[in-house]
């Protein structure tokens, strides 16, 4: 099933929303990068943000080196950002 | 504390006895690409392969999508590959 794309006024809104948020220059994902004190905080940090991602269906793009995490958000589905990006960014950021 | 990269003869038989990893063209690391059946899957393996880091004090680059996990490993500390690479990329064959 489809799912919506965000209209560029409703990806404006999101971003101004989600202020630690980055658009990726080709403007179909948004990312935000983690430092921790160690692997193991940043993996603490993923373990998180891996049952929020399997609660909500949706799962990053995501990479780590040692106490860094680097999410990535889009949605293949929608060919770039939708609802559900913008949901698992908000849910991220109350962690 | 420097750690002895491996020599070009090591290495060679460090790659011929993990047929499963890769020399990144730069020479300086191993990567492994994993493939699952879903993201729970590639996360319990994440999750082995984090405890087996944490164990190793060695960590690896890695990245995952959904079902997919790279692994990269090369030792800063070395500026290129070193035993310990080999020695995580050997426990991680084995889960």
């Amino acid at each position: 099933m489809a799912i919506a794309q965000l209209t560029p006024a409703e990806r404006d809104a999101a971003l101004a929303a989600l202020p630690q948020w980055s658009l990726r220059t080709d403007g179909l994902a948004i990312t935000r990068d983690f430092r921790f004190r160690n692997f193991s905080e940043a993996w603490g940090f993923m373990s998180r943000v891996a049952l929020l991602a399997e609660a909500q269906d949706h799962h990053p793009e995501w990479s780590n080196v040692y106490n860094r995490v680097s999410i990535t958000l889009t949605t293949h589905d929608a060919g770039g950002l939708s609802g559900r990006d913008v949901k698992l960014a908000e849910a991220v950021d109350t962690l």
